[in-house]
């Protein structure tokens, strides 16, 4: 295993001074990795490409204005070409989203012009297997103004990116079409932090009653829309691609097309601990991986869902 | 037939004075019922799982702020357990939406916070099979701010609830992923309203030219999404989960996720009768039982749209 | 082969002068031609049935407030009835949108009440079949408010049909769940403005840098959503159905539902030529046929995206 902590991916987005005193450059670097990867919590694996060794890959989060410096390393021990598709940037597809052989690096720079969520994903050929092998991740750009009441600051917030699974050797064809599709990875592992469906899940997502919870929901299925909806639970409010100015009240369910990300807010009851389940209602997603549970309880864990514990490994 | 006419379950959801006069307390009590029911105008039937002896199940409906006070029955002579998970309330999943066996009742209360229409399903295991079986229904809570040009008062308002059909005998497993699907149920029959489609179809809705006619519209369906358009028409307005916020204008169709919903207003040319087709526009969903007719003409039945005829059985 | 050059069509929507100043009357006729057609650039054909000829069909453009005038004509050599539904209009499903047999003819009227971007295509029986052979088009409805900071003008304006390609001699009933589909037609042609992934292909869309360049995005497939994305690129604003009303900011992924259309725009960088690859981020989609390049450089040809050049032929 070639498998790195998170911790050091994130040391790598440490904001640079920049001249401009608003705007920061992050520099960024993040090497693919093919691996053997644990996708389900008994410790079962299968061959995953990553970004980072991790799925999904390092988050990177930012401030509207600020620059990504952007470096991708191929790894010299991979087999396949990569590229990055930054979807949180204005790029030419040619000249910066091409794939480099194993052992090259490639290195593209841009600003972060709109807040939100996006995604990133290998984008080389052919890019169903590249995805649905594991290889995206979650940009955060934080709004420049700041929050409001239009956007309030949250007490928590966690980041989920569902993914496929296929079944192991199901070729990039089959991959396409939707074949030996298997089920849905929560951040890379099917039930990943539902310890009621799964005896051997020991995560759960965690806040206190009344507390205003974030999600940047992330949809990097190759083929399939999501519908996003926390059983016991109502979206307070939802952000379409997570600009605040795209905002949707009292939702039951976030429809999310693939390669599209949301942030949704939930509170809970402030009087009571409560649970939730974070479902992709679709029942083919839900009962084949794609459910969450959140506990609501006094005695919530008080880092879970902030500093470097949005995604939780 | 153990069915009871839908008027006995709407009395029990009658309001009940409450210390605040501007809340009230609506007890609502709900048998489940597993039993054959006609799935067609041709009076095939199915072996059906139903809230009160109908699908879709009594009709909830009250006004933002009030609270519901809950009871479900699974009745003595069932087979299987089943559950209440109600998408208009904040409550706990695992407390309050657990299963029940034949035989048991369960209570429990949620005040009705956010405006709009939602789904209420069976959650219990497994849950493909239980909705996708019938167990579902409406809520609408109507906004306490009442109407306003922004939220105008409509002149008939009917209720759709498309649900799958799958071939009897499909496995839960099946119904998970999809398989033996046959059908869309619109308020329980394929082609339940749509005359010229169905030579036994005998109700249509019906409105006189030129009226507002509001549509609270509920997607049943387990992996399906919807696609619901008025053919010759145009959805003057659309709003998201049905809250008054939401508002969208002018749209030829409304992509609805699986377990959402959606109100959306046609208004018919004032100077001409016409006929608009409420459709699926998903061909697959259209053709296999997705169509409404809506007539509009000055003879149309006063009572259709309104009082306890918002869901036309 | 029958195709008459797309100039011809055009003609037809000559607006004429009307009583009232402010509105004019559209006098569009359209005639149904079953005919082979190219589907590919390396130009293998297929049996399909189009209106006018070519898929899609005319290009229709009113500013809101104006009347159309529609006759449609099943020519005498056609094996099919067909009809014309019209989503920009509001009429009457039976009699306005009726099939008629091959030598017959059909007029009806209606005024452009509501502005955005609309499907028309063939309603007959089976409308699955019509519609995935080819039968469909757009209207565009101009706000009669014309331009503004809400709805800003563009540069240059494409208009980007998806439609499905079905295995030739799929049956109706085939088409209808969706088996036997081989692709995605652009404007008729897997991968039309695709050199990158198509050695035939020698069109593509261009803008100069920094140009604001509007499409006008149909999803005409029968079943499919579309997830429409710009590879390198962020949709700048977003229009639900083209309503000037219906505005999203800073969007990567937009979702359109079967038979619904909506108004994206796309702000290249000023400062460098760069390339946009305009996908439907489904992987089933895009590596099927639904991929466009859109090239953004100081030599970009003046006459693309304007005039007659909204859909490039």
């Amino acid at each position: 295993m070639r498998q790195r902590p998170l911790a050091a991916m994130l040391l790598l987005t440490a904001a640079l001074a920049s001249a401009n005193v608003l705007a920061a450059t992050h520099k960024v670097e993040i090497p693919v990795r093919e691996l053997d990867l644990a996708i389900d919590n008994a410790g079962n694996t299968a061959p995953m490409w990553t970004f980072g060794g991790t799925i999904p890959g390092p988050l990177v989060r930012v401030t509207e204005g600020d620059v990504v410096d952007f470096t991708l390393l191929n790894e010299a021990g991979n087999k396949n070409s990569h590229s990055m598709d930054f979807h949180a940037g204005r790029l030419d597809v040619l000249a910066d989203f091409e794939a480099i052989k194993p052992g090259q690096k490639k290195q593209f720079s841009f600003k972060a012009e709109y807040p939100g969520v996006w995604i990133y994903h290998c984008g080389a050929d052919s890019m169903s297997e590249h995805i649905s092998r594991g290889m995206y991740g979650v940009v955060i750009v934080d709004p420049k103004a700041g929050y409001s009441d239009k956007y309030p600051k949250p007490d928590r917030e966690y980041v989920l990116v569902h993914g496929d699974l296929y079944e192991t050797g199901a070729s990039a064809e089959e991959r396409t079409v939707g074949e030996k599709w298997k089920g849905v990875l929560v951040n890379g592992k099917v039930f990943h932090y539902d310890p009621v469906h799964d005896a051997n899940a020991s995560i759960a997502l965690e806040s206190k009653p009344g507390e205003r919870v974030r999600i940047y929901f992330v949809n990097a299925m190759i083929n399939e829309w999501a519908a996003f909806h926390p059983i016991a639970g109502i979206w307070d409010r939802v952000w379409d691609n997570g600009n605040p100015q795209n905002v949707l009240h009292g939702m039951q369910t976030m429809s999310v097309p693939p390669a599209h990300a949301v942030v949704v807010d939930l509170i809970s009851p402030a009087d009571r601990p409560t649970n939730n389940a974070l479902v992709d209602h679709s029942m083919k997603h839900a009962l084949k991986g794609g459910i969450t549970v959140l506990m609501n309880s006094k005695d919530a864990n008080p880092d879970k869902g902030r500093g470097d514990q949005l995604i939780l490994r």
